[in-house]
């Protein structure tokens, strides 16, 4: 058995998430397939992180184990020709037997897109968050900065969390508006559920003026779910990709994306 | 009656076109519809530009005429409610009785989004153009300089179209590329049917090292449509707006879009 490593993007809005589920349409249970296709015996993947439904990912990384023999261009443009087309894989690689998507991910970049504007948006209705209150993004970032360094998450971790402790390392998240829409970067060893999506609605409540920038850190420090913000939708969260250590040769997370419809500012 | 003006967005994947036709699913058809739900009679609309099937538009202008006398609100967010999520009004503008939607404007605004890369992309599937041929764009933006100007575009007209006469005036157009996407805009005075689509496609032989620099200031000399390129594909263009004389008080083009997958480089 060899380990292999793939890149996945993939557009969440027709999914039930990443991981395979009974009755319903998952990422997963297309992606095994259309290995299992190529490979000719059942694959079983693991993925560096089980993104929620409609949340999309412009490179998710899986590992998979395989007796196949098969040249690169069968595991990426093969495997391709058995998928749907609003998921693909972009490169696989060879990373050795001790690699594992999961647990040797060092840190995991995520971006959420947000829109605000009266009108909602349609060129991007599936790709952004939206609301139509106007944000202030020069506070939201001040706001941010007491979210970085190693904290207790538990204001933002969703009660279904399956995580075994709510400490989590925020190692960057910043704050700024491209051409009318607002981008929220962050990096992190990992993330609880639904944590991404828990700050932007909390950072969103300090964009508004409904809230003083000091108050994401007294939501931080109770450590209760209800103190925060609204979670913020789905269709604006992106994995943008996974670090791994250098000694496995996969390639860096990429750039995240940049949608903005044509009526931003400037 | 009234002369109203308004911008609308639209996706235009799912539609066959502006134009309103028997049979067959409209951009046009879903807003007379929606507009005439709000003025109470029928509505029909004139539009600056009849986009093709699968063309979308950041910002189509339209005129129609009206009795109904309804607060600015009712004409955008009223008739959004009307309106399928691929298809919004974003502004309502009066310039009066002489304006005209198609007639007036003194220019239109289109960008093509071209992504070339091995693997076809997922997350912008139905917002661009691809090949997985590496395209140039240097020899690209210097073979689209000797498209600028006044001339007569009958090599990169459509058989179908029904234009008076080939002569239409260039008065930009540029080439660049942006995280590993090709953005070509163009704006003159008025198109041709396909003629953005057919001069992307003459570049993009260009782009490949297929055809020289030269080559497409012969295209253009020869005024006859099987000397150009390939007719480049529906998904990647964008109306992004129409200009018209300052009198009128309408918003200016907005800035063309700008979608980037997040592998592109840099």
């Amino acid at each position: 058995m060899t380990r292999l490593a793939i890149g996945v993007e993939y557009d969440g809005a027709a999914y039930s998430g990443w991981q395979r589920q009974h009755h319903a349409d998952s990422v997963q249970g297309h992606l095994d397939k259309a290995l299992g296709a190529i490979a000719r015996h059942p694959i079983d993947t693991v993925a560096a992180g089980r993104t929620d439904a409609g949340v999309h990912a412009c490179e998710q990384v899986v590992h998979f184990d395989t007796d196949a023999n098969r040249p690169d261009r069968a595991w990426v443009k093969g495997v391709n020709t058995h998928l749907p087309d609003n998921i693909g894989v972009r490169w696989i690689a060879y990373p050795g037997d001790d690699f594992d998507a999961r647990r040797s991910a060092t840190s995991r970049v995520y971006r959420y897109l947000l829109i605000d504007s009266p009108e909602r948006p349609v060129l991007l209705r599936d790709r952004v968050g939206w609301t139509f209150r106007a944000l202030e993004t020069v506070p939201m970032q001040q706001a941010a900065e007491s979210l970085t360094g190693e904290h207790d998450f538990s204001s933002f971790r969703a009660s279904a969390c399956q995580a075994h402790h709510p400490i989590r390392r925020v190692d960057a998240l910043t704050v700024m508006r491209y051409r009318g829409v607002i981008m929220v970067d962050i990096r992190a060893n990992a993330f609880l559920h639904h944590m991404v999506r828990n700050i932007v609605g909390t950072l969103m409540a300090v964009g508004t003026g409904e809230r003083p920038v000091e108050w994401v850190s007294d939501v931080l420090a109770a450590r209760d779910r209800r103190r925060a913000g609204i979670t913020a939708p789905a269709p604006g969260l992106y994995l943008v990709g996974v670090r791994y250590p250098l000694r496995f040769g996969l390639p860096g997370p990429p750039a995240g994306p940049v949608f903005a419809p044509a009526w931003g500012d400037g």
